[in-house]
């Protein structure tokens, strides 16, 4: 794709399609039809081999093999073995990353880890640098936190990526950051901050929730020290299904939790009275996982890796390049702001714009078969999955949001009132 | 079946199965053929209309309905709808109780929340009780916490239900009890051991993993504070299926939490940048919930409050009573011994007999088509479910132990590897 011109016609767009190497990839999801789905950096496509999959865990290894699934069915494995599937697509190394509980949660254990570490070895720092426009959840888990440990620790929010380097005082235990911001689709270079956070004496705790699948992601290469992310997104997992941890491997000997549950436990099953931490990720387990998630969620994984990220990645941007050129030129007459990144080193999966009645807009898009989400305020954010969206939908969409603005279809008092976007 | 003399015969027995107005309950499982299943107190067994609902909510809802199902099929209400349903089980009010998470996860929050309560009203108050016996996890998680706080609490533990009133100083802020005890099976007085509890001053946290479900709880009339546990046992949720956590009514307005993700607050898509906690129960959520076993846990619950609790309690029963005087008279020669009570009190609705050769008798059972569990030490531990386990079934259990100890059958070499019981 890469040294491709710009499709400019929709019958350009149909041609990239019958060109484009991973278009195959569609079929390996349920679509339903008549739709384009541009929200799949909200809740992922079904990959149609996950069907099966639930239906398995559930009749054959719930019903059928009772409770002797946790050994033969490898139950008691899956965190692990899916976590460590999740490691290779982020870049981390064996034993690392376990697929478990939720980001929110793991925020909270990646925070509570970073802040033990640098307790002992910087004791005075105790602030954690983040951003004002993270995704809500991390803000609030680092507060729950705060609050809890009551020492003294504070968050400084810092309101754009260019004001990080001021904000890393000698007093920073911690940055924690989105690699892709939720709702702008800006892409940080985790390198680069890795290395900027680290020079100033504190550590890196990455969340992947827009990354995993949609960017190539290098945790360990790139110097990161803890990361979290969700699979429900580009990775295809199925709503809610577990989220992950990732430790450096450099960090697993002290990184500790304070949610110290019998999964986590060196020998859970000795039942001893007091805990003592399982070697590597796997002590980042807390309890009892939800299986039937967990099973199916793998199907997603294993897709993903099946794929040359590479190839992914050129195609998503391809995507998103298009799909910015054609608002920008076809709807030029209409109050849209580009809130993404232009510059292709900064720019994840999605595509927002920004419109004085974009809640109105998205329901009505719907209405009319794109499937886009809607971010307070006024953003229309598109996720751009290039698993199973073509330039013929992007063409489509973008035309199709042509006739809602021209014919301002959004103006339907239906689609005015808000609860709702879907 | 309350004045009903115990059967003695297999014939009594299987008179006694069709006299269970209960026994019709059984084909709303999916139990494979030869298999008698005494385990359902580790993972209760498949509800058959379970298979239904998570094909659709894995075809129809997350395939065809999409990002949309989380307002058109109410998946942002399932950890209210399903918590409120638990909640009726368990004998609380409306919005004091959510589906979600783990029992461990759980444990972290009703602890947090009531320390910070006592911290409040009477902080020097720092000891937490608990049983030395009590599940494991729920020692580490109390474990974490007071490691994290790192504020002078402490956890005392006690070695029998009778010690717990001298461990009642005035030092104690929270009492943490498993109300059915995962091995022996004993049954603590809710009432009466929380009058004990709040008259000593302090707040009691129930973890009814092996009660809900299994015996009446009424945690509102009864006084509890706060209360966890899990709903892959007794309530056939599903391997994994989230847990829940009540809240008293009196303690909603002050109950915070440190896991204070957005799911739990006031307007998670408000998308501010502080967190302010959800009223009600609705706070302890955190993170997305793993919707495929979240909703197909609901099977199991439903399933459950259409069934009269009384008569699953007095079949329940009925038959430990049975499967103990069995066992005594018909297995006298062999070094069993009872350690559930004998006394219908104190006992919730599993069975636990030690024996020298436990891991491998159980083994060599479970390979003859008993299904029950091991739990060191030396404990073979039979969940009697009433729900799908009839009489006949524990005489045929029995005789089926018997076998495999007067023939010797755990001796093959094969059931003595130690590793899986399963």
């Amino acid at each position: 794709m890469a040294d491709q011109t710009r499709p400019t016609t929709r019958e350009q767009c149909a041609e990239a399609d019958r060109n484009d190497e991973l278009a195959v990839l569609r079929d390996e999801f349920a679509l339903p039809d008549g739709v384009i789905y541009l929200d799949g950096n909200s809740l992922g496509a079904l990959p149609r081999a996950a069907v099966a999959r639930a239906a398995d865990v559930v009749t054959q290894e719930w019903g059928t093999d009772l409770i002797g699934s946790w050994n033969k069915n490898h139950w008691f494995e899956l965190p692990l073995r899916i976590g460590e599937k999740i490691g290779r697509i982020i870049g981390g190394g064996a034993g690392e990353c376990v697929a478990t509980d939720t980001t929110s949660l793991n925020v909270f254990k990646a925070l509570s880890a970073a802040i033990a570490i640098q307790q002992e070895d910087v004791p005075a720092r105790r602030v954690i640098v983040s951003e004002r426009e993270n995704f809500p959840t991390d803000l609030y888990m680092a507060e729950g936190l705060i609050a809890l440990l009551d020492r003294g620790y504070s968050l400084r929010l810092i309101d754009a990526p260019e004001d990080l380097a001021d904000a890393l005082a000698d007093d920073v235990a911690v940055v924690m950051i989105t690699q892709v911001n939720y709702r702008t689709g800006y892409l940080w270079d985790l390198a680069d901050t890795t290395r900027l956070v680290h020079d100033a004496g504190a550590l890196a705790v990455w969340d992947l929730c827009h990354s995993a699948g949609a960017v190539p992601v290098r945790v360990a290469a790139d110097g990161a020290d803890f990361a979290v992310g969700c699979t429900y997104k580009y990775l295809n997992g199925g709503p809610g299904s577990p989220a992950f941890i990732w430790v450096a491997e450099r960090h697993l000997a002290r990184a500790t939790t304070p949610l110290s549950g019998w999964w986590g436990h060196k020998s859970p099953f000795a039942m001893s009275e007091s805990y003592t931490a399982a070697d590597g990720g796997r002590r980042f387990l807390v309890g009892t996982q939800p299986i039937i998630s967990m099973a199916t969620m793998e199907v997603g994984i294993d897709l993903h890796l099946s794929v040359d990220e590479q190839a992914l990645r050129r195609k998503s941007l391809a995507l998103t390049s298009l799909f910015i050129e054609l608002v920008e030129t076809r709807l030029a007459q209409h109050p849209l702001t580009l809130i993404t990144p232009r510059d292709e080193q900064h720019r994840g999966s999605h595509v927002s714009f920004r419109h004085p009645e974009g809640f109105a807009v998205m329901k009505a898009l719907i209405a009319n078969g794109v499937i886009g989400d809607y971010r307070e305020p006024e953003v229309l954010r598109f996720g751009i999955t290039p698993m199973y969206v073509g330039f013929a939908d992007v063409w489509d969409a973008v035309e199709t949001l042509r006739r809602v603005l021209d014919d301002e279809l959004w103006r339907d008092p239906e689609y005015q009132l808000r609860g709702a976007v879907t």
